[in-house]
């Protein structure tokens, strides 16, 4: 849709004031969670929320909030979230496109005389790049089950969670946080079905948990010259009948919009010379229901036995992570494709395959995912695009629901 | 076959002499060629040859000989050959074995009191581990058609072959070897065949030459939660159908004794979460038939383009190198084999896969190769292991054929 002038150029500008922090030589950028870039990213969003009069706070575990002073602190409001840390050599969408929405509300809000309360809501740490765990900000706020040793997480440059949270003043047990009446993030899809499909909008139903599961197959390592044929034992070889396996159980259960993907491979001893003696397989595969969930782990645990018992070879299966589909609020997703229908905006109904800090809130409260498209769907390295126009398309769905939600 | 206490004992001693040089902790040895490490090696095999009285001498390339005083240096001489530089972490049978036996050899003939001119070769870095060029000792002496830059080859400290060669006084062009008459090699077999028919010598006809290629699969690195299964250019998946159609050309021409062995694979990015962009393929043919060498390249070729036309992906097929088969001398693999069953040693005529330095001299002379077992054909490890009475069965059978020649 056609967007005010003034709303494409704030957009732009917000997307400046952070672009050159934490910029990678090659284009991309680097913000890991929990470190001085992320820092600088929460202290400039602060700084935007100030040049506008907003008041800004910072929570027990170091998320910080944007809200117009119009409203009581402890008044119920709605919680546009997303976050502002990156992958390492990142792109400058991911999780800031959601954050400048917000932006774009509050101003909206104001600008219209609308009477919601609304906060943004920067949540620290989605990406699982600097601890190898995901979501860390929403996670502890919204109590999520952490596992006990989430403070032993370790940084890439080798500090404990612990140690950083103990030197900001930050808590492991934060009290959880309170007076959310709804959360809504807007999120680039980071998959290009919005793209193929000629969508603007994409409402979320679901956001699928991965089950994730190394293969460890050995065979035996021998010199590929001196070894006949009927002699070897390949683990290579049995790896990729079970990578083609998994592709196959992916496409047998597309229709459940379940996806199964190898996407790690590590091959001993990797020499010209010699034939394959051990294989790692890292596999990966997500839905929204959990029937499929099932059939296709009850497959990949059928096709690993079957092609390592015809080889003769010796394999190990170990389940890494098994995370729930967790649905976004019916209610909600009603409304938001109601919202983009009065648009006029092509919209549709999707899951999310990748996790969002939305996951953590539809724990304790009605939550709403809205995409955008991103260019190829490409995501996580510099070449990730999409439109500050279609930020604002999204945008503006969400801003529709919310007046919506004020009439009520 | 049962053999005298003092050759056993000769063969430990003179393993045992060489044992501690290049040892690495693990407990393999590290021994590469052009190295102070092989410097060792070969003045303890000169030593060794001393001990006995036999004299020796080093030519233009740092390959050392070692021959009885009772000839005279212009006799025409049969070649003992091997080397005794060794892989990273390498084992103590590979090259060394083929020197215990011509230190043998030259015992039984000083013994017996028979008149044949022999001398024990011991030829600088056979293994390419260093850079990343076998045979370079002997390649240089029989003036094999080295590619102009050898040179340029840069072991793995950094240092050119060319700036070795100027510290020690060796050549690039040196003379080409004068006065074989044949040359003979014992090798460990490196394979596990004469194991596995419970064979004591093998009869080398043939040196397979292997022909290697890099296929580059191109597909496109995206989300893999977010990427639904028909819309994936998964390089991974189009990688796995090239493995197994490997496997299987190899497995259709083992009738020719070849093998095609896909050793290699990278794969990028090589993350949980993301489906494979592109991957690296490193293929290993090898064969004694031209025909099927042929074959297999032909198929190979076929089946790249199949697989990525159906896929849509881009592919690259890079040839990156192409050793044509090397037959070993007729007449003596029949005599070879004659003296073996004078002997009543169990034994079989066979292909090597594996390269030594006997390709070289059977560019200039007759030249034969004998294997004798190695444990589960573990080799270019520190579990490589071979006995000391495989050794003396192989010293043996070349011994009565060299009894023979002597004869005639």
């Amino acid at each position: 849709m056609q967007h005010n002038v003034e709303d494409i150029e704030y957009a732009e500008y917000l997307f400046d004031c952070f672009y050159s922090i934490g910029a990678v030589e090659d284009g991309g950028v680097s913000r890991l969670g929990y470190t001085e870039t992320e820092d600088e990213m929460h202290s400039t969003f602060a700084r935007l929320g100030e040049e506008k009069g907003y008041k800004s706070y910072v929570d027990e575990v170091g998320n910080t909030y944007l809200y117009d002073g119009a409203f009581q602190k402890d008044d119920e409001y709605y919680l546009i979230g997303s976050h502002l840390d990156s992958v390492i050599d990142g792109g400058r969408y991911d999780g800031v496109s959601g954050i400048i929405t917000g932006f774009l509300i509050l101003e909206w809000l104001r600008r219209d005389g609308i009477k919601v309360p609304v906060r943004i809501g920067a949540m620290r740490c989605e990406e699982s790049s600097n601890f190898g765990r995901s979501t860390i900000g929403s996670g502890l706020i919204t109590n999520e089950s952490y596992k006990h040793d989430i403070g032993d997480a370790v940084s890439r440059s080798g500090e404990e969670l612990r140690e950083i949270f103990a030197k900001k003043g930050y808590s492991l047990q934060p009290r959880r946080i309170q007076g959310i009446k709804e959360y809504i993030e807007l999120h680039i899809e980071q998959g290009k079905v919005l793209e193929e499909y000629g969508d603007q909008v994409g409402i979320v139903s679901t956001i699928a948990g991965p089950r994730r599961f190394k293969i460890h197959i050995h065979g035996v390592a021998e010199h590929s010259g001196a070894t006949p044929m009927r002699m070897r034992s390949d683990a290579l070889c049995a790896a990729s009948e079970i990578i083609l396996e998994v592709e196959e159980i992916g496409e047998s259960e597309s229709f459940y919009q379940s996806v199964a993907t190898v996407g790690v491979i590590e091959n001993k001893p990797n020499a010209m010379n010699v034939v394959p003696g051990e294989v790692t397989l890292g596999v990966d595969i997500r839905g929204i229901d959990i029937g499929s969930l099932d059939r296709m782990e009850a497959r990949l645990k059928a096709i690993c036995k079957k092609v390592c018992e015809k080889r003769k070879l010796k394999y190990f299966r170990e389940k890494i992570s098994d995370i729930p589909p967790i649905s976004m609020s019916v209610d909600m997703q009603q409304k938001l494709m109601s919202a983009a229908k009065r648009l006029k905006m092509q919209h549709r109904l999707m899951v999310s395959g990748a996790g969002h800090d939305a996951m953590s809130f539809a724990n304790i409260c009605d939550s709403a995912l809205v995409f955008i498209p991103c260019a190829k769907g490409i995501s996580h390295n510099k070449n990730e695009f999409a439109t500050i126009e279609s930020i604002c398309d999204g945008a503006k769905v969400i801003y529709e629901y919310l007046k919506e939600e004020a009439r009520e």
